[in-house]
């Protein structure tokens, strides 16, 4: 008996029942700071306020797609793909890191105090630290992620329309949030997943799985994503960071804050800052979800009026009112919201876009132009989904649904 | 049609599918900030450390327990029990407030700032208070709580061996931390609840979930309430809330602290303190997990070493290692320990105690001297559960089991 | 305690939990012989030759759709629509009985030795006599069953797009096959029924779970009714049926039988004859899933070359192969696979058709001609589903898919 | 790419979602008549006149063997033990043809048409003859079956107090009848096990899923095994089997049987009788739950009023009034019953057994005198499971209990 083999660190998961670590390398990854930071940061940011459930982690979703890839590894090899150790452990690393970079309520971040710094980016920076003191070992992991790796396959697993990714956080989402409409058979995609031409395809036999991960996706999209409530919900917590730093940075404002939210609400940095000040990076890593909510509640209490008002709405889960429709809304109608808010409130013109406001979203779909999902057909050949599947249309598939959604005070209701 | 009707809140549950609030007051008290406040607890502190998943809150099982209580009564009903409507929802309430006075990590918190202070009492000053707020609605709700309502069994049915809360946190924990171990039919066991000469009973067709629902509660214990990491976390917990405390009070130090938390870490309050001065229970409300977690967070920067040791050690997942017996451990190796720690991190001797220590716990086990859960024969006759069980015996059923743990920092193992 | 309630009846359902048989009536009718036959008559015939799960029963789906009207009534009810204790019975009983009609493997069998002999009016014949015998008090269920009762949304409950008998079987289908694509989240959809201007409706937070419910109908279609394989299986029962009937009928061969299928394999019955003659109802209700099989397994050894191959085929699982296409197949390649079966098998031209054929399938789809799923929006207004979804255009709902297959066997591959 | 593999059969299962037959030659037994007549055997018999989902057969529960012994052995590999692939294929293939002897409702048939034949004596002809047919390519799995093969924890795996046999029954029973308490973590269990000195050992961190299963297996028992409507159907299919064979044997009446069912019914066969005429074993072969339930339908117009009685009262699912207790009946009450039924039916005397008759159950226990199931310490050692186990005495573990059954007709009540 090899008693190193028994050291395997095993995982519960809800979900796969157990996750194990395939990897000594990878098992130290996980045990790094920066990546048990995840634990700390929710995969939905606030959709909890609207389904209890949600309340898992990017830590947790980062090893729920880390196992979907040794087992798509495993598939690949048993149909007779070589991959090597190497590249197993490569590709692997690569999921397992691809969302390193978010931040706490990651959405709500990049619309106002880390304005202009994608995720991606940070990611990126994260991933070059960790191999730097890991003295290069994860030079094949980033060729991956990167696309650089000759194999292109190995990317497409952790990045295309029918990635580990997708499949987990759909799986997840749906799970923790109790909307089985999301349910994916990750299963039975993964078992038909095969390689032709350096290129990921679904074996034929899976079609009809691939189609229900479409619409899956889709649906989740407006039933979870862009619920009405979630939108207002992270809506309120744009607008309590956006006038928090109006107060810091331009009313020179003293506000309560963890260490790590000073740094990033008195400051406005890009991504050059990040990449001239290494120091900067390691000030992002201490920030998490409690770093937001603690100063939140606190600001509760602030004398700007307009600063508490909205952290006391989202403390006490008093959500603006929401309207979603398929048109912009009119600006007449949004205009005379405003000036009742004024009276109301009493605040001044330009402040009443905390408590109005009208924006657009929408949803992410299958998109032809990109990476496409390949089907397999019986006779070896190769074609899209769009054209594969009698179900879908390459219209319904590819056509973008946006709206627009217009929030106010429930008080205007 | 009824618009009134149609306004019935539902809550999205992965367990149950839905929850619906059953009535105006009971969504008037879910939206309460009071309440509000439980969805930034969680129920199972830090025991996600362990199982990923285990982040729930208080706010969920509260809500489950709920829909449990209605599900009960509806039965009872249907069995032929008078149970009026003033009644249902009085119980409804009880079993919805009954973990209101829980505050963040609380078990941790009950060893360490707020010790002597248990949650049980804080529970009922908040449901006085709320009860005042509402004009005496809660009157009702709050004598079936306290067991002072003419009808025992619904009062069992918020508080016995065999109550909604226990139902519905087995099934909770067990569903989130992915042990199935703890899965309870409560389904079943529901269906066959009755009631005879005012107690609660269980008809001899559920006997063999009683015993399921017995033993799951048992391996719960020790699969997670009582998991020996589990345990290092909380007490790593302890140690770090106590030594701030100590820094605070003694040596009047000045720490990072959010306001609700430095009102208690800079204080000691018995539960005299909180009848005597109503804000302090105002300041407890505001008090959740991100107040604690982002202060230790800050912490990890403290200048007083054991501070910011035990602080790190606790937000990267460096965990005490730990032993748990049957026995007590042998006081010489504890001390032999301590002596390693003391040359290792250069210690004074009193301050050894946050590095090495050894405790007790015992899982909580069915109490034939308490309200004891009770079997309805065919015949008409009611035996306690320990008589009617060819599976368990009385002595399984009842006996405790204690076990000692040991933990010290993995750098001596 | 009202002893009486304590009778009522409750199966095990691993889906729904438990089911409650709501009314003595109704379980009077459960018992009955005519509905404890449907034990014996499997809900998928042979499809638990491709998913071996897939044995349930027509017995297990009508409770289950029982079950499921019970809940609607209750949802309606709390909504304020007002639904007597008769009427709720009526619908219970309407869609407990609305299968009652179906014979053993009923697809093949109405395309074989009951041919011209529709399980809808055997169903109805059996409903006539049924409320015969129990002295009028199926009145009103017969009444909703056809549509004749004034308040039409029971009946809409029981027969339309979106009926509990759908919602029930795909939910059924899906879990015992262990295709995940078809699960429904009936839960939902139920909560958001309600009733405008005596028509069904679901509330427009509803709607995503209808689109779900539209998407895994059309994908359980093909993933399962109308698999390949299935095809394949059930054709290879209608050729034995057809053999056996040839044999027996124009052959006056004598086939061992057992008597029920005596009745149908010698004779030749109309819907007429089923209406002269009471005794031939009495004769079809002795059918089941054991007489046909019971019998094929004697056939294998039976001396007609062509009989006993098909009867050893299906018992042994060597099916046809099957080809499936968007194109009718080229009738010089059915030829010429006949000629190779003719040369392989030595058989007489006529008789090649058992061997090798081809025939056409389509799924059912939404059809936007039929009582529609109505969507009932916040305005109050009420919209076809086609309309109301941004998803699902009314191309792709009611798009009926065609497809040809062509079945010949494997020796010819 | 290997197109070979690519031809890797998978199986759907709602329980582990897919099965892969690991081997061409596995497949080939699979396909094997024989072994495909174990799609039309029940696995649990009757028991879905009590739970109606009960219908899966033992075709699937011996796939799920098959999955799950392959699942041990990935694990057993990986922890560096050495299988080659022959011992792999050796002890799945031994698991797969486990029970390959079953006939149809076995239990009932050894107590009335096939008496003192076992099924285990069967199984072990049918390996053997399968083994002639393959060439020998059985050896080293009927070597494994029998224990025989050096490398005795692959036997253990086949057979033994926690092998992959009863990990899937247990969980697949639960699945089907819905009875969560069987719920069994055999993915816990799979994971933790391991081999010491050639002994199967499950690892210390296992040992609450050991424990449940211990529980799981107790409670199932009571729960579905020896449910008493279980027990009342299955014994009145013994006396159907014993009335027909009496009339058959002793009275020379011809009743209608299948071919296969007759050679049973009108012989008396031993195990030495299939010894030395190999077409009884052909004829067995034959046999499935069609041929018993086509005939016992068929006997419900029997002239013999015992045998016409009974079989109604089967097929209508009139069963037996049934008492379960302790302690064996009073031979008084049992003798006033059969005189009350005398008097009712006009039975002779000797006949009066048909419908009053009492006898005894006991339930499968853990047996510490067997092949215990063992639990490997963290410090090396070895102890049994009722040693290691905090919870579970050996005095619970081991206390098989019997109980004493009574039926009689229910109009006798």
């Amino acid at each position: 008996m090899n008693p190193e083999r028994l050291k395997r660190k095993i995982f519960n998961d809800p979900i796969y029942g157990f996750i194990t670590v395939p990897d000594e390398l990878i098992f130290e990854l996980i045990n790094h700071p920066w990546f048990q930071r995840l634990r700390r940061i929710k995969q939905l940011g606030l959709t909890n306020l609207v389904y209890p459930g949600a309340l898992h982690t990017r830590f947790h979703h980062a090893l729920g797609a880390m196992h979907l890839m040794t087992e798509v590894i495993e598939v690949l090899k048993m149909k007779g793909h070589k991959i090597t150790d190497d590249e197993a452990r490569g590709a692997t690393i690569a999921i397992l890191l691809h969302d390193i970079g978010h931040g706490p309520f990651s959405h709500a971040l990049e619309h106002s105090i880390v304005e202009g710094v994608s995720h991606e980016a940070i990611s990126a920076l994260f991933m070059d630290r960790l191999n730097k003191e890991m003295g290069g070992k994860l030079d094949l992991a980033i060729l991956i992620f990167r696309n650089k790796y000759k194999k292109k396959f190995l990317h497409q697993l952790v990045s295309s329309q029918l990635d580990v990714d997708r499949l987990d956080y759909l799986k997840r989402d749906s799970f923790f949030t109790g909307v089985s409409e999301g349910i994916v058979s990750s299963d039975r995609i993964i078992k038909m997943m095969n390689v032709v031409d350096d290129e990921l395809v679904v074996e034929l036999k899976g079609i009809y799985s691939v189609e229900k991960f479409i619409i899956a996706r889709r649906l989740m999209y407006w039933q979870v994503y862009l619920h009405k409530a979630v939108l207002s919900a992270e809506n309120l917590l744009v607008n309590i960071l956006r006038r928090a730093r109006e107060l810091a940075l331009n009313q020179k404002q003293d506000l309560f804050c963890t260490p790590a939210l000073k740094v990033f609400l008195y400051h406005r940095y890009t991504e050059k800052s990040f990449k001239k000040d290494p120091n900067l990076l390691s000030s992002f890593a201490q920030l998490d979800d409690h770093d937001i909510m603690a100063s939140v509640k606190v600001w509760t209490g602030h004398t700007d009026p307009i600063l508490s008002m909205l952290c006391k709405n989202l403390v006490d889960r008093n959500l603006y009112a929401v309207e979603l429709q398929k048109k912009p809304f009119d600006i007449k109608r949004i205009n005379k919201l405003k000036q009742q808010a004024k009276a109301l409130y009493k605040l001044p013109e330009k402040d009443l876009s905390y408590l109005v406001f009208s924006n657009d979203v929408s949803n992410d779909t299958y998109r032809p132009d990109q990476l496409q999902i390949k089907i397999l057909a019986k006779d070896g050949s190769v074609v899209d989904i769009s054209e594969a599947s009698d179900q879908l249309g390459v219209d319904l598939i590819s056509n973008t649904v946006r709206k627009y959604f217009l929030c106010y005070p429930k008080a205007l209701r």
